[in-house]
């Protein structure tokens, strides 16, 4: 959506609303943490966020990819900065190109500081001179599909101290098809304010978004404020100057001082707020918090799916996802980037696509050998490996190999039952429970518009290890109203579901609408599913040396357990699929399993032969 | 479904099964008797029906019209009978071209009897000589499309008495390419059995059924056994004989000799009765009742759907319905059979398809004037038409111009509501509950597959005097879970739907499945159903003179009154949108309309102006 159309929804609302400017970080491990940063930052609720255009090779295209991560996997409405320094036309095309294929529908565009190693500004040779310039090329190329943003000088910029002239480039900027204005930081709101006027009163009318730079340090503060010559008022100094050599007492006073400044914006009228968060959440959360425009976590901010929509230029319409990646949203983002369209309403719309090979997305495991044997340790046994699922599920660990984020609120009912079957072996890769129709406004289990009912059936994915994967089969196969899905890392499937078609695990029944039903289960992307998390397991196996115990326990359970999903289609029984591990238990979980590891391909890696093993089920009773 | 498949899978159950076949009557009349009889006679169960070959031009076109309808509308998997006779290879080709394009699986290929005017069978020329022909050619034209019935002559027929000729016959005609074989009427179970025998010892092994023609009266039992020469066992001639002139009683022993003989046959495994209906239910239905094989209606047969699938070609897959075509369902039919595709799991898979124009199709008012005189009288006043929709709502009334059939069981929960609404002068079209998950199974409002779950949302379809529209309407958007739309015969729509889409009002959740969300309220196709309540008005006031107060009467409600579809979209709350009418009641309703009408397209007509007439409702607060 075009940020004019944001603000002036907004308005008609007379509600608050603030966006968040971030900028692409030099190293690789940088981007992953700004990704995680943004991620959360979401959770605030910003309008829409900035990504500063990365002048020169890598880092414009770098640019461009997290245009396209914050639209595809984060679902968050993103402005692209362009600038006129280094690029020639058919880079600014190319630009312009991706930011139109990532879904991006607006672009702030700048001339640009000059480069780091010139002094003064110069116009790349075949490319634009002034903003207006890129403005104008920009709205005759692409209609209106991009809303177009400029930079406003409300005090003067690093070349150009001429006001009434900076004044007169602004309207031409606007004249040139400009649709926003947003302004360099500044800390003096009289000055602001005036200038303002000023831009009024030469019949420039678009939104101007004023630049809020929080503080974090006091020599930040300082250098930026130089930086910009901009104006800091006397009280700043006075209350900062004194506390200076002190970094939490300096944003503490910081924080009231910018939010006191936010304050005087939003009484004069300017409902927008952008932060110039210098890619940190702490500051610009305190300012926030301070002026109380935090979302209420008890009624969260709108939820319109029970999983975060993509903003990819050809997945608006995208509302059915299958449940296994629910822990890995950016995996699925980037396995199906390449589907020509993604499914609306139903499952079965989307004619069996193909996921995207592993290797071709990057979506193996994360972080480096050494954090991820600080993060999980070195298990030597199931027990070890038991007791991290069971840490994980308490919430004293933050991520697993399968799981990215922390345990959610919404397995927090399950939490008992959870923690239960881990310490017996069982380990618990992703669950739900049922929901026999919540209101849509209910603040964990909600999504969806007003006055709707949302359901869920229950789900659990559970990795069990041969010893019990007929036993678990047969249990489930004795009850009608359970399906399930198992296999191995060889492919051996084996389920109940009726027919190919998908199972439909949440939906939503609302006014005036058909019935949503956003996340489903089924067999091809369950198959897709399986390769990552028999993938990922590799890659946790790896982290440990090739001779090491736990690189021989973490590959044996790859090798010989079961990935089993499991549904309990009745969804008026809240916590059904438990009961099907009753008096079950991996059977020596502390013995270290070096010397007892049985070879691949034996009869233990078949799910039939596996019965063999256990208490007396008898292969011959399962089904095919 | 082929025949033999369905054959296949009662054998599997040990289930007795039975078809009935019908003829195409002579008469226009006759032919809309007959559509009702199968109507009502499918819910007897049977597994088919068969509709002979009408040799001659208009009589071989019915034969194919009426496999179509009992395809496409009634959704009766139909066999189709097909005769060498008077018949070259171009009209053999249309028939089952016909036949294919009606989702016609099933064909009996016959070599037919001789047209009258002959004594002996001649073949056409360029036509086929024997059945075997007419398997082969149908086999090698349409390879396994169709099932292939042939004929099997267990006491010879008309013009061959070689009992091992005819059997020759039959094995040539199995080689051919036949599937099953249906056998001459008898009433003989041991020349029957002892027939199979043989036809089993020359190695024929595809399932043979055996046709069952029912006693109606001693002369048609009498002529039909001399026509085909069978034997009639001495017990039969001396149990019918004393009694033949009373047909009643003829009936009576002849139901427990046929049930005797079918008794013993189902004993002998043979597991399906084919009835010679002759185009009458009682005598049939009675045989059915003796053997206990009519549908317990307590818990009904299988329903896939709340509304009675198609089975025509395409539509095989179609499971979404606007809802209000309910009681009209043959017309929906006719008016989307050119759609190219049909909506499959959400209406919105349809993308607007138009709705055939009333006029193509012919989906007026049935009957003639005098019959729909007699059937709904002559009314003068807004009392009198209202009195109509009370005695039907109360089941003394089996139709209504807008109403095919008799009030739903469904609609028994609702009965008191609508009968009071209809007392007060509001005339309602449709209606149906809510229902907050009642398990599939259930007996009256269950669909769908076992172990899962359907829901509704509680709709009512009301024909709205103009004194009241305003108000109406008003109360509606006064509650956050109604939508509704209105609209008069001008066209003049208003609504407060959010968005074009379709509500969802019947979806059912099943294990394993994604939700299926058969019934929707939409505006495209209330347009068309508006269009076709309009007229079937005016069709009504058309019964009547044009100078009659009757006349006058009905035009006028269609002029000036509003059809309004209302939804409740809190589909917990049963009985939610009655209480909207609480204290409305149209004005002098017993008043004779003639002298106070007013013409078409004064302030009356249009929805905002009729507000002026109201309760101090103010047409300015009604939202546009």
């Amino acid at each position: 959506m075009h940020i004019s159309q944001m603000l002036e929804q907004s308005r008609r609302k007379n509600k608050s609303t603030f966006s968040f400017e971030f900028f692409p970080p030099k190293t690789a491990q940088g981007v992953q943490n700004l990704y995680d940063r943004m991620d959360r930052m979401h959770s605030f609720g910003p309008t829409f966020i900035d990504i500063t255009w990365g002048a020169g090779g890598r880092m414009a295209h770098l640019t461009s990819e997290m245009v396209k991560v914050a639209q595809s996997v984060y679902g968050l409405e993103t402005c692209m900065h362009l600038t006129c320094t280094d690029m020639e036309k058919s880079k600014i095309d190319e630009a312009l190109k991706d930011a139109y294929k990532a879904g991006c529908t607006n672009i702030l565009a700048l001339r640009g500081d000059p480069p780091r190693e010139k002094e003064k500004w110069e116009a790349t040779a075949g490319g634009f001179r002034y903003a207006k310039d890129l403005v104008k090329y920009i709205r005759d190329t692409y209609g209106n599909h991009f809303d177009i943003g400029v930079a406003g000088y409300s005090e003067g910029c690093e070349d150009q101290d001429d006001h009434e002239l900076l004044l007169e480039h602004l309207k031409e900027k606007v004249d040139a098809g400009a649709t926003f204005i947003v302004t360099q930081m500044f800390y003096d709101v009289d000055i602001f304010l005036d200038w303002v006027d000023k831009v009024r009163a030469r019949g420039v009318t678009i939104p101007i978004i004023p630049g809020i730079m929080p503080i974090h340090t006091h020599a930040a503060f300082m250098r930026r404020a130089t930086w910009t010559k901009c104006n800091i008022p006397t009280a700043w100094t006075k209350a900062l100057e004194p506390i200076k050599n002190d970094d939490a007492q300096v944003r503490e006073v910081g924080k009231t001082l910018i939010a006191e400044m936010c304050r005087r914006l939003l009484e004069a009228g300017i409902l927008h707020l952008h932060f110039y968060t210098m890619n940190l959440a702490q500051t610009t959360r305190m300012v926030l918090e301070e002026l109380d425009l935090m979302p209420d976590m008890s009624s969260p901010i709108d939820k319109p799916l029970p999983w975060r929509p993509s903003l990819g230029l050809n997945r608006r319409e995208e509302n059915v996802r299958p449940i296994f990646w629910r822990n890995r949203n950016r995996s699925y983002v980037a396995r199906t980037q390449d589907w020509d369209e993604f499914p609306n309403g139903r499952w079965g719309d989307a004619r069996s696509p193909a996921f995207g090979e592993l290797d071709a997305y990057g979506v193996g495991l994360k972080g480096t050998n050494e954090q991820n044997i600080k993060l999980w340790g070195s298990p030597t046994s199931v027990k070890d490996i038991a007791n991290l699922f069971v840490r994980y599920m308490s919430g004293k660990l933050d991520s697993l190999p399968w799981s990215e984020a922390p345990i959610s609120k919404e397995a927090e009912s399950l939490q008992t039952d959870l923690i239960n079957l881990n310490t017996r072996g069982f380990l618990t890769i992703n669950s739900q429970p049922a929901v026999d129709g919540i209101k849509s406004s209910d603040p964990v289990l909600g999504w969806g518009p007003h006055n709707g009912y949302v359901y869920q059936k229950a789900y659990l994915e559970v990795f069990v290890s041969p010893e019990y994967i007929a036993e678990v089969i047969t249990r489930i196969e004795r009850d009608p109203d359970m399906t399930y899905y198992a296999v191995n890392k060889a492919g051996d499937l084996k389920t109940n579901a009726p027919g190919d078609g998908p199972n439909a695990v949440t939906w939503g029944v609302f006014p005036g609408k058909e019935i949503v039903q956003p996340t489903i289960v089924e067999t091809v992307s369950f198959l897709a599913w399986k390769d990552e998390f028999f993938r990922l397991g590799q890659d946790w196996a790896n982290c440990y040396s090739s001779v090491s115990p736990s690189r021989y326990v973490v590959e044996d359970l790859m090798d010989t357990w079961y990935l089993v999903n499991i549904v309990h289609n009745d969804f008026h029984v809240p916590h059904g699929i438990f009961p099907l591990f009753d008096g079950l238990e991996v059977e020596d979980m502390a013995k270290p399993l070096h010397s007892t590891r049985v070879v691949n391909g034996d009869e233990k890696s078949s799910i039939n032969g596996a019965a063999a093993h256990t208490n007396g089920v008898n292969g011959q009773e399962l089904k095919n």
